[in-house]
């Protein structure tokens, strides 16, 4: 996939409501909770967070296995948990695999978790 | 807890950093993957949504058990979660245990998933 370099869209009004305003539907928290479940492990969200943070906004399989103290069948499991519950793109270029994360759905999520403003000198 | 009405403080750039920005260390994304855990499941998400849309940012346990097909014991069990998470506060009033949520927890988190620009008209 060639990477577009278009005006941002502003991807959190388009995609969801924060919690504070209105409560979940049954659909969507199942949805949601899938999500979050891909990034309950320490590893994983490591893994996200290198494909983010990477230079291109995308890595290389190959650049993902030297942090981590774990096989390279289980980094590509943690990949595929993160694919499947839609948070990572990826595509085979040649020898190598490379993952990017999918903004909509970051978004969606960061969304859904900002703080609500009347509360926020509780912490 | 008396509410406090105080202006809203800048918590995102207070807390924490967006992960398109630098990965995570170990620490962080070991706290940070019990807090993500405590929404990967629908029920907890429900709970949070109400708990965080209630009018005045605040739940009696009372209002939280009428919504779902669940036992109360297993809602008190999902109240715990997110309080041991540090998502939500809590206090017994006389009869009743109320909640609020968190808004430094969930500003971090919101921050930590917010979608990188450069790569935002990937889905």
């Amino acid at each position: 996939m060639s990477k577009q370099e278009l005006p941002v869209l502003d991807l959190a009004a388009a995609c969801c409501t924060p919690m504070t305003r209105e409560p979940l539907g049954e659909a969507d928290a199942a949805e949601l909770s899938r999500m979050f479940k891909a990034l309950s492990d320490p590893v994983r969200l490591r893994l996200l967070s290198l494909i983010a943070s990477h230079e291109g906004g995308e890595a290389c399989v190959c650049d993902l296995t030297g942090p981590f103290d774990v096989s390279q069948p289980t980094i590509s499991h943690h990949l595929k948990v993160l694919r499947e519950a839609g948070l990572v793109g990826s595509e085979r270029r040649g020898t190598w695999v490379y993952y990017w994360v999918l903004p909509v759905a970051l978004n969606r999520l960061s969304t859904l978790l900002q703080a609500p403003v009347s509360t926020a000198t509780r912490t």
